[in-house]
């Protein structure tokens, strides 16, 4: 069965998250219930794969997930039919591409994009609502960055990750931490970047929650390596709540986008 | 009794526009309907001003209205209060200012500024909808800037303003066209930026729709030309949806948020 990679962006707001479950609205199960209109296998229950599972509330503008067709879909028709069924939920297949049979979304990737949007001004938000955090305290970006320098690298994450996480190591490399700053009306919206092979859950939103905290001056920047070095989660600033993240990319060692034979 | 200028935020698409009418949300209605909790004159039905009776659907990030008051408020905690009862409707003070008896938020105001959020991409979206325009067809930035510029200086705008536009004159001054473009995921978002002393009804609208023609390559850059000199409504292109649209400043000769000496 041919096999298609699918670059997917959703608003995390309608689900409770990307997987799939019994009674609860997933954007997994969104792109299923659309491909079991185009597909038999999808029709008798066949299931996609995706590269981040996404917890509820979380967006995605660059999440990538695999599916078998029975068959040979021009990428382009494959990509518009799925976007004509999905509608109006808030999904969409930016692109398709056609990958060889060993691609996997989740064990083929080798590095994943997460942008974090946090918003600090004083007057209550009129645009945007759930698409980013805001504060209403001002922060200091030279501060979060020396906060954050502490967290790059190879280093053991137990402090950032959730008590439910399922990784069987807490042994994580970040390979960046930029915060990219711009105005808003009446405040400044900062955007978190980080980079890595693959994040334990809830780490992002237990780093930019704790690299908040040092750019509103409650915590020191040495206190973050502090945080890290005591590898215990209550040493964890507060995790911030999921509608500023966004799932921005995912890396494979060959893009199926760009340079696969039917890629587009 | 003290005079307030307030600069307003709002996502337009709740409302039948700025101006009150009956038996229809408006954004005037929310403001005044929050002062009528803080201020007697306003429970008695007094009105407030506004720079731009923007339309249905269009939004504001720097809208500026005035109000006199019956106390004589800390500018500060008028804002607070006021985001407070208008809660929660997508409206927010972004500042108040104390201004002279002579401030009038429309009569006092020497340039308005908009910007029109246009995104070009064949995939539905997801984040946004309702705040930008979206086309499926790719742009040429380049031949818009060329036809935009035919329309920069002191016009008589007929071709280019609503039928029901109650304006005495169809000449104004348009100071700037300016484009600006950014990528989004598979797509590009163009952003109009137009400022001028005022704008006729649908000026921005027909103007955009009609370098939306000319950057999908239906119209050449100088059949703008042509259809400014026809002063015929007939010959602008389409006009396009009000949902892409901002005002997004407005200017007096002192700024009342800046230089008074209660603004913050």
């Amino acid at each position: 069965m041919p096999r298609f990679a699918l670059k997917v962006e959703y608003d995390g707001a309608p689900f409770a998250g990307w997987q799939a479950q019994a009674d609860q609205p997933s954007v997994q199960g969104a792109i299923e219930t659309a491909l079991a209109r185009l597909d038999p296998g999808f029709a008798a229950g066949a299931r996609i794969a995706a590269a981040g599972r996404t917890d509820a509330g979380v967006h995605a503008t660059g999440q990538v997930a695999h599916a078998d067709l029975a068959r040979d879909w021009d990428p382009f028709r494959l990509a518009e039919a799925l976007n004509w069924h999905l509608k109006p939920a808030p999904v969409a297949i930016l692109a398709a591409a056609r990958v060889d049979d060993d691609f996997h979304a989740r064990f083929s990737a080798r590095e994943r994009r997460y942008t974090f949007r946090l918003v600090a001004r004083r007057a209550p938000l009129t645009h945007g609502r759930g698409q980013v955090w805001q504060v209403l305290n001002p922060l200091d970006a030279a501060l979060m960055r020396a906060g954050a320098a502490h967290l790059v690298g190879h280093h053991d994450f137990t402090t950032f990750r959730s008590s439910i996480c399922q990784a069987k190591s807490p042994v994580k490399s970040i390979d960046e931490i930029t915060i990219e700053e711009s105005p808003v009306p009446h405040g400044c919206e900062y955007r978190f970047h980080l980079r890595a092979r693959s994040f334990l859950h809830n780490q992002v939103r237990s780093i930019v929650g704790t690299l908040e905290r040092v750019g509103a001056g409650s915590w020191a920047p040495e206190r973050v390596r502090d945080a890290l070095a005591a590898r215990d989660r209550a040493a964890c600033g507060p995790v911030c709540p999921p509608q500023g993240l966004y799932l921005t990319g995912v890396g494979y060692p060959s893009d199926p986008f760009r340079d696969g034979p039917t890629g587009r």
